[in-house]
């Protein structure tokens, strides 16, 4: 981030900046950013559903900032140091969405909840909670949420029974406060044909129908039911089980988000692009560029060319450093410096690969901000 | 890197500090780390062979230290921004492997060639070489090689006639000084069977000097032929055409070359690993580990699964925070917090993803060293 600001601070307020950027470089368009931002709080508002953005998307103090300042009830962090960087810069509304287990993580995460005073965390096993509540302070108890196995055997309780005795235990643990389950289907979330998705999605509501019925016999029924993710919240909206969504990708969108149906209404436009240069072009027809394994994560497959080559251009990954452009017609005439701007594969762990993004209002940068939680996995 | 010191720093010098650092954390065995650079280092000498090592492996002022130490006469560097943080770190002979073309990329360029004094770089298009040529002070020329393509398509000349003319370009040019030739198989190297990767090497190497013999009638032989790589070194070393190595992956191996036969003699240890931690586990047979998408590079398929899990248990990629571990007998009962030892899939892009290494010798933790250059990709 400070070679950065060293890099390109001064370039901060210029028209016409965006083009003397080194490359690769990750950058946000800010308007962009704003419409997706506005209409996902619209959305929610308008279906009476809290917002509980995840931030492991963005890492980013100041995108968080926006989310809250669009009617966010607070943020979700993946990683315990996720939650202490956002923590760092000022934001205190925190649910960690993945157990934290081991024992120096537990004695740092009762170090966070005495700083923030405003912790919430998942658990999915006894063991766990027994060690949270050893370690908070009595006086001042920890929100504690039921994470439920969508069936996806990642993260959760593995059965409705299971969950109703952990809630139980919870209760008694004079440590911790009950505040409610999550679940999120992680699996169902990228299903490309809406229909099909809305049919694994209602299934996987029914199973938490299930769950909450038997939490609901036992005068055990949550205030917060958490979950939902960009692909599925359309349908979420209309099952109504969920109080809040913990969405994330709606921010930036991605390339793998667009190659699903997102539902009628839906339209997140591409805020987020890996800005890339050719660094030697001499066959007709192709280019390689500066942006490979460590400028793009290769989890979600390539990225979409935005500009800078010809309608139906491909890009294909060739190696660490580098990526092969392609012009279908094989002509096309490329210079060692041109400029070719991506749309991202897969947003969130491409934004892990950067100390920072650059933002960006047509060819103005308007300012440099940290991906404040980079790297922070643990 | 500091809040890797600050979590961690305490730790330093500990025996059985290792099972304390918090999960996901990227280990170097230091003894195995030594015994690959003492190979690598005596099998190079004995063929006479120079070492410039590759730091884009490691991107860490640490590890070329020992690899100077060993007696390698530089390092090589894929981007201009990793010079930049070597250099920062006091390495001084430098050799920047992919071709700087941007305008504000060969500034810099020129300015850490004023500050080093001892820079060299791949040029493979007659416009960068004119541009780098005008950005440098004539009094001090820069070093200068000639990137052949060795049909890769990646970056190079494209062919023997190409060069040659490059080459007079460059001896036209008064701020250039023509040292030699790069050319990178890095197609071949991870060729699992060694005598197909020797055939094809062969038939590469066979190019180079089709190449070799046109600049030798016009009296412009080169002083260095660089390149080779991990996977093709003990196949270079007979064919006898490079005077020095570019190899990087042999100091901390990972599960792409221990899939493929190095060569008679060739035994490089795993020396870099990502410890994870158990933090879901209830279902027998399965348990989820904090290491995903953001802890390992995906590119290169799935880690090895060094300790922590019973014989033949399988790692699969879960998303970005998490991977799941099985036991294929289906019975073995992991707890929350438990660890699991990997060893990586290709240590290039994940050395990427952390801020520092923890560098042990058995449990104990010796030291904490900086990814200098980490996320340097510009």
């Amino acid at each position: 981030m400070i070679d950065d600001l060293r890099l390109h601070g001064s370039l901060i307020g210029r028209a016409a900046a965006r083009a003397q950027l080194n490359t690769p470089v990750l950058v946000i368009d800010r308007d962009a950013l704003d419409r997706n931002l506005a209409q996902m709080a619209a959305f929610a508002r308008g279906h009476g559903i809290a917002l509980r953005p995840h931030a492991k998307t963005h890492k980013s103090v100041d995108v968080a900032r926006r989310q809250l300042a669009a009617g966010a009830i607070g943020v979700c962090c993946a990683k315990l140091g996720e939650a202490e960087a956002l923590a760092d810069g000022g934001i205190a509304q925190l649910l960690i969405t993945s157990p934290v287990v081991a024992e120096p993580a537990i004695r740092r995460l009762a170090e966070l909840h005495r700083r923030t005073g405003a912790l919430m965390v998942v658990v999915d096993h006894p063991a766990s909670a027994a060690a949270l509540a050893a370690a908070v302070d009595a006086g001042r108890p920890l929100d504690v949420l039921i994470d439920i196995d969508p069936g996806l055997h990642r993260t959760g309780v593995a059965s409705p029974a299971a969950a109703l005795a952990l809630v139980e235990q919870v209760r008694a643990l004079p440590g911790l406060r009950y505040r409610g389950v999550q679940m999120y289907c992680g699996m169902e979330q990228h299903i490309a044909r809406f229909a099909d998705r809305e049919a694994a999605i209602r299934d996987r509501t029914q199973y938490l129908r299930s769950v909450l019925a038997l939490l609901a016999e036992h005068q055990a029924s949550p205030e917060i039911v958490t979950g939902a993710g960009t692909g599925s919240h359309r349908i979420d909206a209309a099952l109504g089980l969920y109080t809040e969504w913990q969405v994330g990708s709606y921010v930036f969108m991605d390339r793998q988000y667009a190659d699903c149906e997102l539902g009628d209404g839906a339209a997140f436009d591409y805020a987020l692009f890996v800005d890339a240069g050719v660094v030697s072009a001499n066959h007709p027809g192709i280019a390689t560029i500066d942006a490979g394994f460590k400028a793009l994560a290769t989890d979600g497959g390539p990225p979409v060319i935005v500009s800078g080559a010809p309608a139906g251009a491909t890009y294909r990954f060739m190696g660490d450093e580098h990526g092969l452009i392609t012009d279908p017609a094989g002509h096309h005439v490329w210079r060692p410096g041109d400029r070719v701007c991506l749309a991202v594969p897969h947003c969130d762990p491409t934004v892990n690969l950067y100390d920072s993004y650059h933002v960006v209002s047509g060819d103005t940068l308007e300012a440099i901000w940290p991906v404040s939680a980079r790297g922070r996995s643990r």
